[in-house]
């Protein structure tokens, strides 16, 4: 059963590299049971070869890993790396864009397989990487960057290939959707949730990358060339954070039916094929399934013009269940049919073109708007005319018997609205002296049936 | 680009049937562009030829597929059909054991590959086929027959596949899920909801399959062979419907804040590898993701010992969703790969060995139990010491000042006991005299964190 072994090298040996080695480790029987053959951790490269070589026996203790990795395994020389002919699949689990991907490249020019968890460098040169891979006959596989556990590449590419996909929510943040979950179910404050999310572990020091939708914005890059089969890159992708939420309006919009939810969108048209691809905190009827998202999880809802609507749910994050789609892409590389069914993939998306995204100003949606009045007769009446000449229409209103410093907030619901006409509107409702502070607009999601 | 065509044979043209030619007809450019070569129809089984050759231009008027099919595709002729050396891939969604399981064997025997929908087939004979194809070098791809549309199948198989699955948790029936909706949210009897879900298409003329189980315990048989790598059949799967349920219970369950769902589960244990795989009306806590999972929407969690807890939820039945997983299959097919991946399945599968699957007496849960006791000084003394002498406690009680012909219900919820512990306590418990009718027992579903 178990002849030559199948030989790997690792990029990275943090959080995710760790989790590897202790899957292997786990399960290495088994998956030597399926595949036929064992597979070999050859050699890892990190920055700081000593650092690791010291820890290796004490980190990988606990596991029973002494087998497949010591510090022998280990080097950060690159030469010495590459000089390896033996592995045939790299697993590149080191992140950012450079140098991780010169070697992204390196290996698929020498003819071998990546396996890479790395969201940045896929939505910055993930199309070149493709391109690259199908001339030297390798194969890209990269289930762990989108959603980490959940299987929505696998799930995209192959399980739901028949579909024509109009469009795909997704929650792709697990800090974010920690922090809106405990502002919308414990009322605390978006500064108080950011610290309880660092002090978990979920976020980072530097919070950045998660808060301002960036990290969400490569995610939907990579989900949007999958579900569209479109060279999508992360600058498509119009960002807004939830770093500037007021905890009023997730009270408002809990009043109206919504959950706050930072959702990445994408979305074609059916009539002319033109896509949106956005970031940014929605209001989503709590009824949906999307909505009743919590807590860390992450969640993708896909729209498909056969299946309908199909959600997935699970860990977008962690080191066990972004190992557990690095390790799965391994096998599926190992097993061989991967990098068949990759051929086809890159060349569908090598000929699907540019995508035709429009500008954010076209979208058309509806909007929650919160305005703080001056509380004197007339000033609805000159908000109501702006919005009216815009023509944006008012399906529903809000005001309490509240009165902060002479203000008033009052809330309004639009029907649907061109985005770009309701900033033009918003910046004249703002110029008013009866306003005080810029309006809020927050994007109301309305899902397709299905 | 567009070479040679490749040629399918289809059995059967009913719903499912129709749903493929939609596909193909809708797609089929998009298809012939991923996969570098047309797909074409060529020959479709069906048992009296005639009358869909009058029908079929108008059946498929609207949608283009004139194109797909035509009155001389049609046959009723066995062997006419399987003449045609041409065709590489068979779709069989005709349904039922005989004789569409024979055409599946037959079509596998000849080196071609098979995509079904048949959930009756592979519960009865899965294994079998899957052993015919790894011998013939054919594959056997069937995405469609659990869950429609979800893309469960792939998920387990591809996406997860680094993952020892514990535990298989999965709504797989949309009628019962409508049926149990409605009873929960709108206090309608089990008989209404069944004439509704009737009346609006979900539910057969005869509902049975559905009511009593046993569909969800066909598909639960084939993700558990999925999931652990076992060779599970149907009959490994204990069965309870729904069709018993009473609306009181379903109101003392919200109370304690369970939904009922009929669940069909998968359990391994970690200690043992013992399997238990049963289907039964259960209660859920009304916080899990997949309790929320209502009206005839299907959805499967599963847990990984990597991936933590990951849900899918989406259409389970209907003409689309399910045409969406076979065509995928199809072109998965197609494209070359899924043959590869599948002699890996299946030759992994051969030599996982037979299941050791528990008796349900065996199993350990937490139940709900009610008991319509006499209203009279000792009863509850006496039902609660049968329950003690059974080594079954008492986590919790519910009791209203209701009495009808002298009768009151009492609810009690157990901790952890042994069903056939319980089983003997019930029926000794139901001899008192002081007892009306038969205890109600459900089976309370503690899901794993993660």
């Amino acid at each position: 059963m178990s002849g030559e072994t199948i030989d790997i090298a690792m990029i990275g040996l943090g959080t995710v590299g760790g989790g590897v080695v202790r899957m292997l480790a786990r399960h290495g029987d088994e998956y030597t049971r399926r595949l036929g053959r064992p597979l070999r951790l050859r050699r890892v490269l990190v920055r700081n070869a000593n650092r690791h070589r010291q820890s290796v026996n004490e980190t990988f203790k606990d596991a029973g890993a002494q087998t497949i990795i010591s510090a022998d395994t280990i080097t950060d020389d690159v030469d010495t790396f590459f000089s390896d002919a033996s592995t045939s699949i790299m697993i590149e689990v080191a992140g950012g864009v450079d140098p991780a991907g010169d070697y992204v490249r390196r290996t698929l020019e020498s003819g071998n397989h990546v396996v890479t968890a790395n969201k940045s460098l896929l939505a910055a040169r993930g199309i070149e990487l493709f391109d690259t891979a199908a001339r030297h006959n390798a194969s890209l596989a990269f289930e762990a960057s989108c959603a980490g556990g959940i299987p929505i590449v696998t799930s995209l590419l192959f399980g739901l290939a028949a579909n024509r996909v109009s469009g795909l929510y997704g929650i792709l943040n697990g800090t974010c959707n920690y922090i809106l979950t405990q502002m919308t179910q414990h009322g605390t404050t978006y500064a108080d949730a950011l610290t309880q999310a660092q002090q978990l572990g979920f976020a980072e020091a530097d919070p950045s990358l998660d808060v301002t939708g960036q990290d969400a914005a490569q995610k939907l890059a990579i989900l949007a060339a999958l579900a569209f089969g479109a060279r999508t890159h992360e600058r498509d992708v119009t960002v807004l954070g939830i770093d500037t939420l007021d905890l009023a309006d997730i009270k408002f919009g809990a009043e109206l039916g919504y959950d706050v939810k930072l959702l990445g969108i994408a979305e074609r048209s059916e009539t002319n094929g033109r896509m949106s691809l956005g970031v940014q905190p929605c209001f989503v009827h709590r009824d949906e399934p999307i909505a009743q998202i919590y807590g860390s999880f992450n969640a993708v809802s896909v729209y498909g013009d056969a299946v309908g609507h199909v959600m997935q749910m699970g860990r977008g994050a962690g080191q066990m269940p972004t190992a557990s789609a690095v390790v799965s892409d391994l096998i599926n590389i190992a097993a061989g049919w991967y990098p068949r069914a990759f051929a086809k993939v890159a060349s569908s998306i090598a000929s699907g073109g540019m995508p035709d995204v429009i500008h954010a100003d076209e979208l058309t949606a509806r909007f929650y708007l919160r305005f703080n009045m001056r509380d004197e007769p007339g000033v609805m009446a000159k908000v109501a005319t702006i919005l009216g000449t815009a023509d944006i229409s008012i399906s529903a209103a809000l005001q309490h018997e509240q009165i902060v410093d002479g203000f008033v907030p009052v809330v309004v619901v639009t029907h649907n609205a061109k985005q770009g006409r309701l900033r033009e509107a918003l910046s004249r409702i703002e110029a008013l002296d009866t306003i005080y502070a810029s309006p809020v607009s927050i994007r109301i999601v309305d899902l397709p049936g299905g």
